[in-house]
């Protein structure tokens, strides 16, 4: 077997490079990494850039995991008995991919020890590699569920790892002649969200290898999924990989229906990415069941995708197939959001697909990433490509939200936002706290409901993926914005009747676009009388009622719930949005380096997606397109 | 059954239609066709109009046929009892496909009998309808072996035919709600044959239904084939249709190949094209042998190509699949080359392949057409679309042949004219017979080696699809040109060893791009001697030893055949071309009705499709595109 022989190979060219005494036992291929087993992983360890230089050299990412890794279990008992009580440890996590125990704790330092001396009593006994982090300051129960589950599959997943693995670094079939090496190729086909918002899929496949983006939903209730049915993309079993750019409906809802219809590869995603996924598909079932719609797949699909999921940080390149690369960088639109770049073949081409991003700085995150070693096309979300898609500075925003609050509860009103659970909810609650705390709006009740609350959860458990700002405030004690005593959790029927029928207060309640979810019953509650106000922070898709309110409809009928009479007052905010507006689409092409020959403007209107693509064309002379769905574009 | 039903509704509907007393036994589809088979198709075919409100009313392709057909073997004796020996019956071909017997007698009259006695007759004796044409002047092998080879399949192919007749008319899935609806869409993928001249390709797709139009080979010897083996078009037999533009190698050379990989679906064309692609693909088969290189199939797929073709003349309107209409235009080209025109769904979208086509009238043919009931999109061909690719006129080009043989015979030399052995070899022979007949050249023999005189002989067979004066002439007692006592076939090896050490006189031999065949022994003999002369009369594809020796190459390497010096003259005579020049590419679609709203610019090198799409779009404000292959196109 051609790999057998590649893996001995590698094997004698590591033990060429490290230091005598160091003993490798084994060289396997995991998911994308080549895994180092050894009998001794803290000497490995301490060899300042052995790592990286093997890295280097091997061209491959490195991971060293003990030869032996002790049960964790048995493991368990060993942390709890060496680390003091004080520590405060509230969860240990064995991550078999990694080789790693993700210790939890209050005190941190506790665990580490006096110059690390407990830390390394830890490694001593158990072989786990240890990486100590902070208890997040709010619990998530997906974050629980997901490293619970992933603990109950870990044999299953040991071999899934290998077999990708060595599907990864399958070999090629030789292209010798010249026809042969003519026949290189690379396309891009668009299987959604094209001339439109939602189902994101994009299919890349050179002669070798085939991977999907994304795999959305439609947010216009009909229930249109993207075209994952023609025949580019037959079987789903041919697929590579499928790489989740950001955790929003759009882009993520149906990737565990690929899992339904024959998919059996990895998902790369963010850290993230993937809990917020799991967390907004289960959600997403649970909202369809309620209205009696028929669910695209259970959630033992959803479980599947978990087990099939591969997390990279950003910045980290990663082999995914034989002749692709993957980077995933900072897209500041939602908490692990990533603008996924691809390097194909050796130093062929090199394409970005920026699912959606933000670049500006926001309360949450830094700006999109826009430097890359190398580029040559870039797909780029256009949602406010139009010529008049020009946003308010976030301090007009924030004042413009302010003074709307203090009008409607003035007049004893109560403020409705409806808002996706993940990204806009948190902006806005982190303007209403500072609000608050400024006694720039009264000190009323803000009521969350949906996943808010589980989303702002998943935000503190990754600290890491937030601006220093925000990361600092939340571990400073008391500090924690999202943790202000102004926010309520509504989490039963009881209490979401209290909050209708109650005081003038603030909701903010998913989904963000009015097509399901708990904010429909505060509106249909709350619609007719025209002291309350319905206030839109975000984007408003195509056939959603929430863009049907927005354009003024007074009379909107909603299906077998009857029609409801909009008396209440109308704002639209439009700066929190995690989308860059016109003026930052272009500047963010402006001051993208290098410049890429080919842009495709996707995820916008029609109108939006071909004005944005003419502008850029005539402002900085790159080729672009405002690709249909069901196209086939040549890269190279 | 679902399909049962349907042909017993369209039963009912014909037996309403029909005068009393016609008895209608069954309807069945049989290939493109609805074939009504009745006791009585005499009196059918009396009643004035009667088929052609059926095929108007029902929108089927209708057949009559009488419920019993007499076995082919008993009628043909029935047949010759009855003819009087004077009519001189060189032929009888039984067509199960239409139900009609095919009289070839040199005397058409004698067959018909006064006032058509002798022809009804034969009617009542055997059921098949009589249909009389004039023996061709030269026996074609090729048709012979053909028709012979069809009558053999009988009845497998009467199978093959109700089998694609009920996946015709097969049931689409419903298309109820407006999401279904809105997922109406055509697309182009292309395949090959984009900014290159070669491998032709394209697939035709729906929601339900796929086509491929042409499957040709690369002229370049280095045996490039289309894109087939990309995900959108497999499995092959998924496909619902092949249709062949002309038969020319670029076209159709692999056409055998699908059935190899699986296909199992009709190949239509014309009838012209059928018999000229057998031809050409075997002939195709042994100057790969001959050359040593290893044959993409054999004969057998080519015969199982033949089983599957079904003919259609020009004009005649038909259903390829659910959503599918076909019809076939004269494209000027080749003998029977045609412009592909297709009908989608219910009024949805026309688009037209041209494949190559002519809009110049030439000794051979008249101008392709270009006047169509309904066209959206087009795909041309762009051979000679570069903005310097102007043609001589005809006369000019033909002055400037006679002067070229006039100047090399008086030299003592002799002139080579690598030509196809289909259309530039006829035009050509054409052109030197009138130069003789006209004493405008000396009548030195011209020898014909390569199919030449069997492509010319299937000219002869369907005299209906060359131009009336040719026709005319062809059938003139001792005016038949290409009869002229100045051409002599090559037919062996001796003949060609003398002719290469004879008298001055002119060669035309295949193949046209000196990309094999017998042409390249003549050059390989006689290109040392400046005396001599190459005469190039239609395009050099790039990759071909003929583009290389047109650009003025003077040492050629051959591969194993060695270098050959070239030091005779070179002319390029232009004006023969069965292609149509810069100017009358872009007259065509000046004078195009409808004119389309999208062009899509093929069949050229890259510079020439680049330029004629840019300089369309320049004066005609059409959408153009110059494809890459390997590309999809969204047409609605
Ligand atoms: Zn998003
Ligand atoms: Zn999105
Ligand atoms: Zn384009
Ligand atoms: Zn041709
Ligand atoms: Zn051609």
């Amino acid at each position: 077997m051609q790999i057998e022989e590649r893996l001995k190979e590698l094997k004698d060219k590591i033990n060429e490079k490290v230091p005598r005494g160091i003993n490798v036992t084994q060289v396997e291929f995991e998911g994308p990494e080549l895994v180092i087993y050894t009998d001794d992983p803290k000497r490995f360890a301490d060899e300042a850039d052995l790592i990286r230089i093997l890295a280097r050299d091997l061209r491959k990412r490195i991971v060293v995991r003990p030869t032996i890794l002790e049960d964790p279990e048995k493991a368990h008992g060993e942390i709890k008995s060496v680390v003091p009580e004080t520590a405060g440890i509230t969860d240990i996590f064995f991550d078999a991919d990694t080789g790693e125990v993700l210790i939890e704790a209050e005190k941190p330092g506790v665990v580490i020890g006096k110059n690390g001396a407990t830390l390394r009593e830890i490694t001593k006994h158990i072989g786990w590699t240890p990486k100590v982090v902070r208890t997040p300051p709010i619990e998530s129960s997906t974050v629980k569920q997901v490293r619970q589950y992933l603990r109950s599959v870990n044999e299953d997943r040991k071999q899934f790892l290998r077999t990708i693995g060595r599907r990864i670094h399958r070999d090629l079939p030789a292209r010798g002649d010249e026809t042969a090496r003519k026949d290189q190729w690379a396309r891009v086909t668009t299987l959604g969200c094209c001339r439109e918002v939602g189902r994101a899929a994009f299919l890349l496949s050179t002669p070798d290898s085939k991977v999907l983006i994304d795999c959305g939903e439609k947010p216009d209730n009909a229930g249109a999924t993207p075209y994952i049915y023609v025949p580019e993309i037959y079987p789903l079993s041919s697929l590579d990989a499928v790489v989740l750019t950001h955790a929003h409906l759009d882009h993520c809802a149906l990737v565990p229906l690929l899992y339904k219809y024959g998919y059996e590869g990895p998902v790369y995603s963010t850290p993230p990415t993937r809990d917020l996924s799991a967390m907004l598909q289960l959600d997403y079932l649970d909202v369809i069941n309620k209205e009696g719609r028929k669910v695209p797949y259970s959630s033992n699909e959803v479980k599947t995708y978990i087990k099939h999921s591969v997390t990279l940080n950003y910045g980290s390149v990663t082999d995914i197939a034989p002749d692709i690369k993957l980077t995933f960088h900072n897209a500041g639109h939602i908490l692990g959001s990533a603008i996924a770049h691809f390097h194909l073949g050796d130093g062929m081409y090199n394409i970005a697909f920026t699912g959606d991003f933000n670049y500006a700085k926001s309360r949450l995150f830094n700006p999109a990433i826009n430097q890359f070693p190398r580029l040559e096309a870039l797909f780029m979300e256009s949602t406010y490509g139009g010529s008049n898609d020009f946003q308010q500075a976030r301090a007009d925003c924030e004042g413009m939200l302010y003074d709307t609050i203090n009008r409607v509860l003035q007049r004893g009103g109560k403020v409705i936002i409806p808002a996706f659970s993940v990204g806009r909810s948190q902006e806005v609650m982190l303007a209403l706290e500072e609000g608050m705390r400024t006694n720039k709006i009264p000190k009323v009740k803000i009521y969350l409901d949906g996943m808010i609350r589980e989303a702002t959860a998943i935000h503190t458990t990754y600290p890491e993926y937030l601006n220093t700002d925000l990361r600092n405030q939340i571990f400073r004690e008391g500090m924690n914005p999202f943790l202000a005593e102004c926010f309520q959790q509504v989490d039963s029927q009881d209490l979401r009747e209290k909050v209708i029928g109650g005081d003038p207060c603030v909701i903010i309640s998913t989904s963000g676009m009015l097509n399901g979810g708990p904010v429909m019953e505060y509106l249909m509650n709350l619609a007719q009388d025209e002291k309350n106000a319905l206030v839109f922070v975000g984007y408003q898709a195509d056939g959603t009622y929430g863009r049907r309110i927005q354009k003024g409809w007074r009379e909107v009928p909603m299906g077998r719930k009857g029609t409801i009479t909009i008396n209440l007052e109308i704002v639209t905010v439009d700066g929190f949005s995690g989308h860059s507006d016109r003026r930052q689409l272009m500047n963010y092409i402006g001051q993208i380096s290098p410049r890429p020959e080919k842009i495709f403007c996707i995820h916008g209107d029609e109108n939006n997606t071909i004005d944005l693509a003419s502008s850029i064309y005539k402002r900085y002379h790159i080729e672009t397109h405002s690709p249909m769905n069901l196209e086939t574009y040549r890269m190279v």
